[in-house]
């Protein structure tokens, strides 16, 4: 059920039996040789998309840029600074408050926007908390990585042992030649890009990591891998989101 | 040519032969009895696509959350507020202008987005006009909006006459029957909706429009005329573009 | 009704009566050869006390700084970004409305403030839809153009057609000339000046418009024309003002 | 030499011979039983094109609205937050920075505004202090209080003794009544306000002074005085105003 | 007693007999050839500490950074920029609000912070003023330099007549060195330091003040005079700070 | 060496050697019935002290002050908001970069700050990736947070298993008894607090854990564990302090 394809009384409507809502959350950056720009967003977006449909859930409009200033030295990267992308989810947060969601479960494809996503809630949760006369509506946030879900976790390491690496990974990269077979890049590349210290900003990266991977081969990545996981990050999600439904 | 579907390295060879860069700038917010929610992005997002295919351009990722404080009291609206949205189109254009663009063109889908868009261009601009040593990398952008554009406006004039109205008005909606035909929606409704004085925040807006269209009947729309649609903004918008880009 | 010679006591008073205040904004920017940097803060001033004594109505101190970005390659030009123009209009409104005002008609007299002060409103608006308590006072914002009206484009069609252009105009540098008679610059000039592609930051200006002028030929002002626009403006303000106060 | 009706290159050429400007600083608020909610805009106005005019100096445009959130108590009066004025008088000064204008002295009529003016003073140092490349344009910034020079003083010690007060004094009703002696407020009061404690915000202020004054007598107030306190504060300010552009 | 040392049930008993905290505010700046960076912080810090303990009175922890732009040409020097200090003293002041403090009494250490702390003071004022409802917990702020009180100015016009100047102090000099006898200084120095014009941004101050004294002369310091000076401070912010909290 | 103990001249001689600093940041917040509202700034700064004394190294003033909004329902707590912690890192970083610091090692003692200063981080290194000119300074930072070093992990694993929860830990408290013999409450308490779902709010946070423990039992919390604790983690972050200095 998308957001975007529902008419305002259909949205109505459903508020009457659930006030949650499902949020996609991605990045548009690099992702070395053979992985796409939209990587991030392609991923968070497609796999919420079924989250939804099995869960029965409302999913809101992909936020599709994320904090991913650390790949700025690579073309086609776009960064919202943190001070941004705080004011943006707090507006996308408080929107939909008005008319009554209050938990918000963001399904997330890039692990640079986890920091910032989670001061997001606290700024939130701060307007909360500062407010004693309690008269603000109280929402509920949640952040899930896809890609570390158990299912995911359990075939990369399967599939991928050793090669998987933190950015660029053949997993991430499956995932969208799987949704996108009409992208698939054919490029030659060394077999696993280097791993050294943790970078820290663009032209740091760049210097650690030429090529933009980040300790992977996504060389591995096949569709038919991809499909498997999806499934197995969708069969995650779904239970834990309605976990997160229920709680009290 | 989507940024989403591209490798850096193939980002890079396009900015050898073009530095511009076309951004779908939409809107999530209530469209009327059968309008959709997403009618904004949906419409902005597809004709944007099509018009970096025939221009051979390379197409952003959508904006698809614009300023649409008026529709907050319909469920499922979200708004940008004005200091969030300058904030955000600031860092999506210099991210990329990091990369070498530097011509953005932004193809608009929601008039309620226009001023506030005008006003972060002025942001960046002001950044460049206060940098007394030249050192920012200057950029030039524009704005388009697709349902103003000569060919629209014609057929609009020919098929919905005295019913357009200025929001969910029938072009919009059957560009989006168009594009989504499995999402039509049937509603029942009155011929034209009322068309008073400006609204100012989303209560006035609801108190002066009950079902949310202003002064439009969108059960005229139809796919075929939506299909007309996307070709007529299509073939104005191409060569428009391109005289922004050749422009000295 | 000069709400700066007012005591508080009588600005108390006149609430009892009318809750709505004109407010004159313009901006403080080159006017090419012969106009002066405070053009468009001397007509929207001029004009706006003139539309108070008329309609009886309080004009509340004079935004004589607005959104000059583009000008600032000339001297004496001043800006506030958009993002201080917000916050400053947001300010100035905030704190009338705790006194009890709630129409705000801005008198504007410079096309470039438009945007960012529709931006403006916005702002002020969007706290009014996220707040779902109902307890902010809500206020009701509309800016209107001197320039613009019926009865000015009358007389500019008249007396300067094909010179008018889009920045310092006969029309506007006539107003000032009546105002301050003693300021009237006799400079030489080409009949009139360059209008190319639009421009975007003080640069871009000035390298498409070396003297300041945009199409314009001011060199046909005179101070007699400036009155005659003067209470043509007036004319056509003041009935708009008014049905602004009555909409319910 | 006021800066609005100059043109642009007669703004030029004074920067040929100076970049020193004089900036008029003052607030709209209420000012007691007789004091007219300019009182501080109008004083600081007057005083600064006269000091203006003796010096031969450039004087751009008033900053009319002031620091003033304690007065809010009282209808008419408008504030600036402290963070909007510190962007406000941000942007005036490299604004004007640009054109090479690097010394401005503000010619204060507000006891409130001081603290955040001087905080804007050094959000504008810090600007400086934190640039480590030298690159950006340095600007130098000195307030005054046209009220605390010697000459001002000595005069109202001399004809106000213990009525002075703090806040709607008779000195500057004086000079108002000066400026505009068809806005002579008559109204009875009571001959010295109180002075408790220092007030905090404004519904603390109005219940400490009901009227609107701070231990003053404004009713003493004549033109004729309001005219020696003018001429006694231009006289200390324009050596002042020139020591400050002399000083290495 | 120190809120750092407290349970929070501790707290919650001290909020029933008093909603008054103590408040220490100082600097982490430059202090000359023999004065410690932390000079600022570390006399506020232990003089607030000792007027806690003989007012029974809770203290928070110390704001150990200040607005201080102007010395961040010597190495170790830190500033909060004013708009930032503004947020931070905002937060830490409304948390506070929310158990039930109300009253909050500054004990600085560093004149550079006045004016910055000022405008904080107004800011949170401020969004009192403008809450129409009254639902915002209102409180009240106060600011002393614990270096002008009479007693320490006593003690200073004695020991340091001529010397004593305005930045790194003998008086200061000598608190710390009472505090903190293992971290004295010895340094040769001219016997007092220029005291030119007043300084702007840190490049201006330090050219003016090449070791970081301003008209001072701190070789005098003794940490024997530094106890008594700690002793008269304390002696006269005692009776301010009850004054304060039992003012209505 | 204690920043604040330091001249700056003895701050220049240090940067000659170094240009790494140790920040301490820790949070003011209840910690359950026997914890101390500053424990996390005051494990922070005696571990920060400890680990500057043994690997000869910088230690800057402590950030006393966390993100603890999900505390403000428990007297005494203080938060910055997000927003406000990025800009206060923001500032503090920038001016020690101005002096040639490049390397901020910072030790944290509250997990509640973990995601914000990671934002933080990253609102820094984006205006370096934004930065095409390469003339701002560029800084790395790191954060650590004491209590999940190995050796500290090792201890509490062994003295407090299934009784060490994750706030008002008994690990924790041990080190505040450690440092503050004096200051050891006694209270009585349930064996090990609740341990449900994650918080969001104060609210949130208080009705799931009523005393302010989470999943712990600090009252067997001892000084002589603490001071065990403490040498662990010196133990381990002076090597690894000295491995982030070492990095190329």
């Amino acid at each position: 059920m998308l957001l975007h394809l529902q008419t305002w009384a259909e949205c109505e409507a459903y508020l009457k039996r659930s006030t949650a809502i499902i949020v996609p959350i991605g990045s548009t950056e690099q992702h070395g040789p053979n992985g796409l720009i939209g990587t991030d967003a392609i991923c968070a977006e497609y796999i919420s998309h079924r989250v939804g449909e099995q869960a029965d859930a409302m999913v809101g409009p992909t936020i599709g840029i994320g904090m991913a200033q650390h790949h700025l030295a690579f073309a086609g990267s776009i960064t919202m600074r943190p001070t941004t992308m705080i004011a943006y989810v707090r507006d996308y947060v408080r929107s939909l408050a008005v008319h009554g969601f209050d938990r918000f479960y963001f399904i997330n494809g890039h692990g640079g926007t986890v920091a910032t996503l989670g001061a997001a809630f606290n700024e939130l949760y701060a307007e909360q908390s500062l407010d004693t006369t309690g008269i603000l509506r109280r929402v509920r946030c949640e952040q899930r990585n896809w890609y570390e879900t158990t299912g995911v976790k359990a075939i990369s390491a399967k599939e991928y042992t050793g090669r998987e690496g933190s950015h660029a990974t053949p997993s991430e990269v499956a995932v969208t030649q799987f949704i996108h077979p009409d992208a698939i890049k054919r490029v030659g590349m060394e077999p696993v890009g280097p791993r050294p210290r943790r970078y820290t900003d663009s032209r740091d990266l760049r210097s650690l990591h030429p090529d933009g991977r980040i300790g992977s081969d996504p060389s591995l990545a096949t569709p038919e891998v991809g499909k498997r996981l999806v499934a197995a990050a969708v069969g995650d999600l779904v239970p834990d989101f309605k976990a997160f439904v229920a709680a009290a």
